[in-house]
């Protein structure tokens, strides 16, 4: 966690050099552990939106750590705290601190707190199922007023997964999954990822649906590398498609992660057209919440 | 799951064509759901030798089976019928369905009903960590017959891992992962990959350690894909390079998993040497066990 603790100790240096006698300032720049990092922070955080502005440098700070830590922080803060923050940083930083926001109570009171313009620009930001999440722990008339001013496709797709229940597949999936036709080869699948680098990071499993979008095949994507570029994918396909459909309860998705050792399980329609995938995060988060 | 139903019912129609009546066979052929796979299936386990011979094309098919699925059956079974099982199918097919059995003592129970050399050679091919979860599992004993009929690689490892607490990082790591020279490039990493064809179905993560063999950088697998084969791995390294030592506490391996969504944990030794790696699979294991 050096690059955290680094993020930390330039921030304490910044605002407290010359104010704190040198021997504090040597102190806090001795490798802090996360557990503490916490809000020893909370002085960097401030109402008044003058004094905001000559502190932006350390919203800046906020904005380039970890989102899980920038979560840890909030939730350590008062409801005006909190808004000062949530206010001032990128939608897209805000956005990936407030998934990481573990209370769903408290992740509902930030949006409601915020204008619902900026609400909703917070919430395009988000992972589709998961600014589903939240709008559903809103009032309902809170959460109309913030999809009214959300951009019309990411609008739709929240909508569609609002229909599923929580405790369903289809309320635990979400939609950042790379499907590509069942006769594509590893070279179109190459030219699929470099159009989505946003979904790399996590991404470990391709999927082939047929001309009526069913699911035909798991890919797991590391077998790539030992594939030649015309290759089809459907040779590299997982001996094992496990799947589910989105009225499939969650014990029973949970189970299928254990028992076949996924990271993620595709989800489909009644039709078995693929609609979305859970994943391991997702699982851990949920079994670490009973 | 349409692979593994094709598989019962394909055992079946061989084992029953002719013996049951046609309205039967035909209910058998209709898809049986996963759950339901259990033991219908008791019949084509024989302990008597001569009659298992016969039977020998139902014994290619369980080792064809997912792992799971196979463990599934098992845990139905009784102790004489299990022993029979894992007599007869071939090491690696047992390695994978041992390491499925979810309860610990049946684990321990399976292995010491077989001769030491035929527990040898499915010990050696499980993977380190779960080779030592179900040998500290045994008495002292039997853990070293076993453990004297190994080859030695595999042996140090495993006795190694033993040395580990249970409940720690160390006790839960495994030592499947890849690691390179942090001067390495995109092209090293594709050549180290075809040279661990076995490692690739469950991996997302490369490691970079410096030439002391410590943990230098962490880099999701799914970047290579956007780089050339000359750019320096480096590069493509994660932001936050989130890694616990060997004696880190259960609880907290499992929370840093939740809070960075990881799907791999690097773990170092004392010297911040790469050790090993904990996986979102044992995690999601470990946490419905609770």
């Amino acid at each position: 966690m050096l690059d955290i603790d680094i993020g930390v100790r330039s921030i304490f240096r910044r605002l407290f050099q010359g104010v704190l006698p040198p021997r504090w300032i040597r102190r806090l720049q001795q490798p802090i552990p996360p557990n503490s990092i916490r809000w020893e922070f909370a002085n960097v955080v401030e109402p008044d939106p003058l004094r905001r502005l000559r502190l932006n440098i350390s919203y800046q700070k906020l904005e380039q750590m970890h989102p899980a830590d920038l979560a840890d922080i909030v939730e350590d803060l008062s409801p005006a705290e909190r808004e000062a923050i949530f206010e001032t940083i990128d939608s897209e930083a805000a956005a990936d601190a407030l998934s990481e926001v573990e209370d769903p109570k408290m992740q509902a009171s930030i949006l409601e707190a915020l204008e619902p313009e900026k609400a909703a620009d917070i919430v395009e930001e988000m992972a589709p199922d998961e600014a589903a999440d939240i709008l559903s722990e809103l009032q309902a008339e809170t959460s109309e007023e913030i999809l009214d001013e959300m951009d019309s496709a990411p609008k739709t797709e929240v909508r569609e997964l609002l229909e599923f229940k929580e405790d369903t597949a289809g309320g635990m999936m979400n939609t950042e999954y790379v499907a590509l036709h069942h006769n594509a080869t590893v070279t179109d699948a190459l030219a699929a990822l470099k159009g989505n680098e946003d979904l790399l990071e996590g991404l470990n499993t391709l999927f082939l649906v047929d001309g009526d979008e069913k699911l035909v095949a798991a890919i797991p994507l590391a077998r790539l590398f030992l594939a030649s570029g015309n290759a089809r994918l459907q040779d590299l396909a997982a001996e094992t498609l496990v799947q589910v459909n989105v009225d499939e309860k969650q014990d029973r998705v949970t189970e299928l992660f254990d028992k076949y050792n996924l990271l993620t399980l595709p989800v489909v329609d009644e039709d078995g057209k693929l609609a979305g995938v859970v994943t391991a995060d997702d699982i851990i988060s949920l079994l670490r919440q009973k």
